[in-house]
């Protein structure tokens, strides 16, 4: 389309975007900087990406609201449009190019579905789906082939289910979710109890809870617990290969970065966010708004707005220090040994 | 059913329960200490859950063998039964109550199982299951929709296996094993010889034993051998995300948590602990009984009774000590500084 | 077969290998030196396995080019070969004794086909396996059954995809690749725009790129970016449960063990090696030949040829050090307070 058309279109979801409007390319594609060719929209959000003003190839950019950055562009004939939020912008334009792959509604000939099972209306249920007695799935859900969904399973309107997942009972999912290819939601959580004649198995009666607007990656498990529930609360996403154990409560709007790991009965606040392979440890609670570096191991609770990070986890700030101290180690310990002969 | 009933039952598992004879109360649901409410049964182990007999809303508890919160439970007119291990007691109890969900008897129409496939009395073989020539599956074995098996397979009596699993070529999997969903058992091993011109693939000719009352987690992998074995030994359970490399060797009533990973060869005794996100380099040794803290690298063979932590792996008690100094080496470097100007 | 016989058709691979002439046993399989009794071949690389000459029960031996070993060989009546690479050599035998399983060509009457996917010659479609439209499958490529493939995939010659496996839209395979089970490549990228009234979802519209002799481990998973592509280079193998973020490049020859995480946007040259469960930051760039030993944290750029270890990631030669000192910070911290005693 042409540039003004999609300014244009943007406007409607922006207040007022600036433009510069003397050009007019044909957009066909959306690109990073890097792989910008002739026709394409890319963004720049500013700091070490300011640079790529110079040199890419794009015939349109996103820019933020920087005047130097706007000149520049103009000056080599880019059109653009500024915004408070160049990569949002360039998220919203990307959705007027690409809608990512959705079965049509159907009701494929070789799903298996039991008796009685409940299914709104415009559903798309795909090849060699199995859904077990009980299950209520709401308007428009699209569940990919090779899903298996175990009884009394509830699915909310508008939610995805991406192939080869598995809902196991009694599991409630809310409204516009996104369940990832290969992930298995509601699975039993891992209880033992120790007796002198070796493990005896918790029975896990309790069950999986997403809210609205969840997204669970590729491969993650989320564990059902022996009494109670494990909630995962609206808006919250998890990325890939992740492992919530059971009993855990995650709030609103975090963010879970791939192959984090949340022991028993983890209590998460809202907008946390927790890097990749970051791991918590049994009961631990953690407070709003706090952030984990990546791999951080976390054995105690952490404060809303804390920023942590190590093994076992500091303060942000501390570990920053500390292991700059670390790397110097070697040459301490040597002056070290001086200083202690002196002694 | 009536709380006399619930403990003349757990009774006959256990010997002489104490118990206050004057309350009765009807219970229908069990809880934890939080969310019970009437009619509930929930347990205390004691320790720092022991202020809860003070303000839980359930009607019955099962208490350790302490006098003081038995009086305290009487007052406030609950229901008690006092056993030495509550926890396992309310497994028990636990288990009157709620059965996991298990499709009945059946060989669905849509299963492919080959010709030759020996199938024991009283087996459910899901929707969609693929069973390849030449395996054995015991009597009672349950085995949920979409799971695929190679040929050469053997599956012991009683054993469950959940959706979306697949068991590859020749894997021997025991009686009374539990295997989660999405997990992958038999794999080829991750083996490549390096040449000058590039990585030649090893053959995995051997394959994997899962023992008795062997569990293995939702996502798991166990991955066969060039050649011998990979062996869990009976009653060792494996939590979600869990990778055991080919030739590992583990021993009877471990506990391996999400997210462990163990390298090609490593040797596990019994009764060992491994916690969330640890991993085992190549060949390690770790002897019977001993326990790895959350995230703990081993790269070094870990004595029997051994308890070990951080990465490289320590005495638990060393680390404790050294990661409470690795906190304090900010103000230990400033001091330091100044004591190396009067050297 | 006879170990002449053996050692003919490994010579055709090989350039002279040397024997003992005089042994000629029967070969019925291969083993570890351990649990090699009579009939089996099984192989010394050297170093600290070179001892297990004196008392493997191997009828015979690869060895290295070393005189020693084969003299003992030799006395012990053990028939042996020597190649300067005994591993490599091992391998080529366990070809000769052993095959993968794989289903036979033909297109399973169950899996469900979209009009107009093109499928090669010699191709093997396993049941309940969906293929939706605008696919094209190359030659000999074998796809195990419950295997789903979104529209728009492209499969080269020979490529291999175990059961249980998704492969999203517009994902580009080359030729002589595995892709194990469960695997799940193409998914979408975890990108979120955070905003006042929370994350809002990048559509994720690039895709993957598995160039020729790739191999992906059980449950791994590879993300599709925003835009542009995820690549994995020609003969780079992945062990199980490892996650490749969107927009991730990864060179030729590769190696990366279980577990590793690679966060969006990193850049890896050839022939790099990451040990299990190795982190990697958004955008790092790490040099050819690189390599990182088990749980390092990488989170800066990684010169060619250098090996780091720790989290965060140093030198290794730096790590060994300062976890050797770690070790004694305790005494170190006691001897340093009597040292600031006298400051």
């Amino acid at each position: 389309m042409k540039f003004s058309e999609l300014v244009a279109k943007l406007s409607a979801q922006n207040n007022s975007l600036q433009t510069n409007p003397d050009c007019n390319p044909e957009i066909t594609y959306l690109a990073s900087l890097e792989e910008a060719e002739a026709n394409s929209l890319s963004y720049i959000e500013g700091g070490k990406y300011a640079s790529w003003v110079n040199n890419t190839k794009a015939s349109a950019l996103i820019l933020p609201e920087d005047v130097t950055l706007q000149q520049k562009a103009t000056a080599r004939g880019i059109a653009w449009l500024a915004t408070p939020n160049p990569r949002l912008t360039f998220a919203q334009a990307l959705n007027l190019f690409y809608q990512p792959f959705k079965p049509q509604p159907q009701i494929h000939p070789t799903a298996v579905i039991a008796e009685g099972v409940e299914l709104g209306e415009n559903v798309s249920i795909g090849a060699h789906v199995v859904i077990e007695r009980g299950v209520k799935i709401g308007n428009d859900v699209c569940i990919f082939p090779n899903v298996v969904i175990y009884p009394q399973v509830v699915i909310g309107d508008r939610t995805i289910i991406h192939s080869n997942v598995t809902i196991e009972e009694r599991t409630q999912i809310g409204a516009d979710c996104i369940i990832h290819s290969g992930a298995v939601i509601g699975g039993e959580g891992f209880g033992f109890v120790p007796t002198p004649e070796g493990w005896y198995k918790m029975p896990q009666s309790g069950y999986v809870i997403l809210e609205d607007g969840v997204e669970i990656g590729c491969n993650t498990t989320v564990d059902r617990p022996a009494v109670g529930v494990t909630r995962i609360g609206k808006n919250t996403k998890l990325d890939n290969l992740v492992h919530v154990g059971h009993n855990v409560i995650i709030g609103d709007n975090c963010i879970l970065a791939a192959q984090v790991g949340l022991a028993g009965g983890v209590r998460i606040g809202n907008r946390v966010i927790l890097a990749g392979q970051v791991g918590v440890a049994n009961q631990v609670q953690i407070g709003d708004g706090a952030v984990a570096s990546a791999q951080t191991g976390i054995h105690n609770d952490v404060k809303p707005g804390e920023v942590v990070s190590g093994s076992p986890a500091v303060s942000n700030k501390l570990y920053l220090k500390a292991s700059a101290i670390y790397k110097k180690l070697p040459e301490i310990y040597e002056t070290f040994k001086k200083l202690k002969k002196n002694l």
